[in-house]
């Protein structure tokens, strides 16, 4: 990667060249799948996975059957699940077990754990038994646990040895891991008791024992296997961690996570966050129509109660509304405003809480702030909307009434954008997946109250 | 770390003992600094500065006056930048200026280049020439760029060197960083040609020459110091990268970005895309009432105008609802499903965009795919809220009026929802931005003209 013309970035950002895409697609296209099986082979495994995801389904599938046996295993790690599903279907058991066992136990978990519990003996008992072992231990551990992410070769040394006889031990040793960047200090029972980085022991001289070049301790962590995913990213982000020690439940050490296995959870977290405040479980950007159309259904379900709950409140004030139609055409007008600002509320508790910024000591404030700023907000545009109203319907009443439902709604939409993933939070349900409905709710309910209520009141 | 009980989790999420941060917070109200100080003295650099946030301010002040000197300078990286900038001006410039020289190139930059431009001179001739000479550097490249990421140390290392050799040199060596997991292979001309991961060096024989150890050249990647840090995340997601050298205009090598310094860089992006999705800049959790007011208020103004644009067209069928105002009972429905349908379609492109799994190829694909989404979903929603409306006024006409204005709403939602964040990455600006205005823009518009059109058609 040399200093990049202007159109390089998009093809970095992308991790391929969409020219090449184009062209591996026309080869499959035309019948031509041998060359572009060529042309794939030379890319990147996480630049072959893009490629593959992009492509039609029937051009997918002649490049797998075409190239049968030759892509890199890695490449199914680095896949989309809904693409990765259906190439494992093209593969088969047989051919995907073969391919696991030469993946990294994480990376191998991380295809099977996604694929439908028949399929997954299938392809297990397709995969040789020694890393079958492997794979089976740590699928034991329950989903988005450490157990499921860490590798299980690792390396280990005694306090007592010398930097000396680590490194020919080092020299000599078979079956270390591929890479690694620290050596974990085991005592007696195999519990890791210390880390030692790679940088230190190669700046030591030989005669240096390992305990005098072990890290503070009080930068040591364990991780049960049992962690959920996330809690090993904020240990991983605390400590400016790039690999901890995995232990099992009587605190042996099993196995070890690296940094890149914390930077797909990021990843994976941040893609959840934002699906869920979308209103969707996961990115269904690769999945069929009837799936995704079902999927997410159920949201749009949901939020057709509250439409209809908004609606029975408009019903209360027909009357009013016959009378005085203007009330009808500005109505939405407060609801709006009050669905905005509450997302806004919503989103920075929302993100505080994921980043443990939030916690009891500060929860209060940070409640009487958003009431706060919805109420000022609210005084700005109950002024800014009431002179709209105003003028437009030549009804100073009018706007007075718009104007003070706006303040209304606004105190309520900062409110209910702080209580609500509060609540959730206490409850222990993730604030992100349901507060966005539960926030409309109140601000339509609130909005259309206030407004038609104090209209009627008194205007009529 | 233990395994822990399930009240641990909280704690070790937040970072920080919630008892903890309580007993800081009233010995300050007490009056009893020293005490605090103490505590605080206790955590580790990401957990103080969780604990300085989470305290009031005239706390934070308390607090900050009372250890004068003694904070760990790395606390001041970490905080949130409002935060920040409150301790900066509780430290004055020449106590800023001293705690900056002890940090890292890269921890350092981020630190200054968030303070106002006085302040920021101010403190950089307060550190001492020699740290001050690469901080300036660092911040002569762009903001989010490479240059300001990168740590100016690093280890390098001539093809034509021995393993033993290189061993000798770094147990010799002052000035090393105080960790890194790559050397780097420069040439004559100090251009980074490949990289040996120390891994890699310390399983070598001393006789090995570096040449036969280095990595295989097609994953070896330089970064350009003017590299946006967004593409800089890409390029170590894509190729598992723990370093990578930083080069200049020229191609030299002039610092080293590490894979904390990626983390952190994710972290942000996911909140400015999850802050922008919800309608804000920036999180402004620990910013005052007047700014966040401020901020908020800009987004809430282009809103009015799309609630007022809204209101224009329901003004345009004034005369339907006057005759029919089961009209103004329904039509926020319509409107509602709609806005909800493409923010769904809108999530799922926005993030494949910035994935980079949407090129040319396939975009075509995915617009018709949301759009078959939105028409089935559509058809289903039609009938159900076609039947609740014309069982509750007992009208079948107003229930297929409803109905019909539902597919409408629900296709152009499926459309809108990808094709403008499509046009926004087309004309190079961040899609998370704008795009949920002008969708339910779209949304209400259409909703609002479908259902009181086809009702003033085929009902009046």
């Amino acid at each position: 990667m040399t200093a990049p013309p202007d159109s390089a970035l998009e093809t970095r950002r992308l991790g391929l060249d969409p020219a090449l895409a184009r062209a591996v697609a026309e080869s499959l296209d035309l019948g031509a799948a041998e060359d572009a099986v060529a042309r794939v082979l030379t890319l990147t495994p996480t630049d072959a996975a893009r490629l593959i995801e992009t492509l039609a389904p029937h051009e997918r599938q002649a490049l797998v059957e075409a190239a049968r046996g030759r892509l890199d295993p890695e490449i199914l790690s680095e896949l989309d699940e809904d693409v990765r599903d259906e190439v494992v279907d093209l593969l088969g058991p047989a051919r995907t077990g073969r391919a696991l066992a030469e993946l990294d136990t994480d990376d191998a978990v991380e295809v099977i754990q996604g694929l439908d519990e028949d399929v997954q003996e299938e392809v297990l008992e397709a995969v040789p038994a020694a890393a079958r072992a492997d794979l089976e231990e740590s699928l034991s551990y329950p989903e988005d646990s450490a157990g499921r992410l860490m590798q299980h070769g690792f390396v280990a040394v005694r306090e007592s040895q010398t930097v000396g006889e680590t490194i020919d031990f080092l020299r000599t040793a078979r079956d270390l891991p591929n890479e690694f960047y620290d050596l974990f200090v085991l005592d007696a029972e195999r519990r890791p008791v210390n880390t030692v980085a790679l940088s230190r022991l190669v700046r030591s001289q030989r005669a240096v024992r390992i305990a005098e070049i072990v890290e503070p301790k009080a930068e040591f962590a364990t991780v049960p296997a049992e962690t959920d995913q996330e809690e090993v990213a904020h240990l991983f982000r605390r400590r400016d961690l790039v690999s901890a020690p995995v232990v099992d439940a009587v605190g042996r050490m099993i196995g070890v996570i690296t940094v890149d296995d914390v930077v797909e959870v990021i990843e994976e977290e941040r893609e959840e966050d934002i699906m869920r405040l979308g209103g969707m479980a996961e990115t269904d950007l690769n999945r069929s129509v009837i799936e995704t159309t079902r999927a997410r259904f159920a949201w749009l379900f949901v939020n057709l109660l509250t439409a209809v709950l908004a609606s029975a409140v408009i019903g209360l004030f027909e009357q009013s509304i016959e009378k005085i139609v203007a009330l009808a055409v500005l109505m939405p007008i407060c609801a709006s405003m009050g669905g905005n600002a509450g997302t806004q509320s919503l989103t920075v508790v929302v993100r505080g809480l994921a980043m443990g910024q939030i916690s009891t000591l500060n929860a209060v404030r940070i409640l009487a702030k958003e009431t706060l700023v919805g109420s000022v907000n609210g005084a700005l545009f109950a002024v800014i909307a009431g002179t709209v109203a105003g003028l437009w319907f030549q009804d100073w009443g009018l706007g007075f009434v718009l104007g003070a439902a706006m303040v209304t709604n606004l105190v309520a939409a900062g409110l209910a954008g702080t209580l609500i993933p509060l609540g959730f939070h206490f409850l222990k349900i993730d604030p992100a997946i349901s507060s966005v409905v539960f926030l409309t709710t109140v601000t339509d309910v609130v909005g259309f109250f206030a407004f038609l209520g104090l209209a009627s009141w008194v205007l009529l």
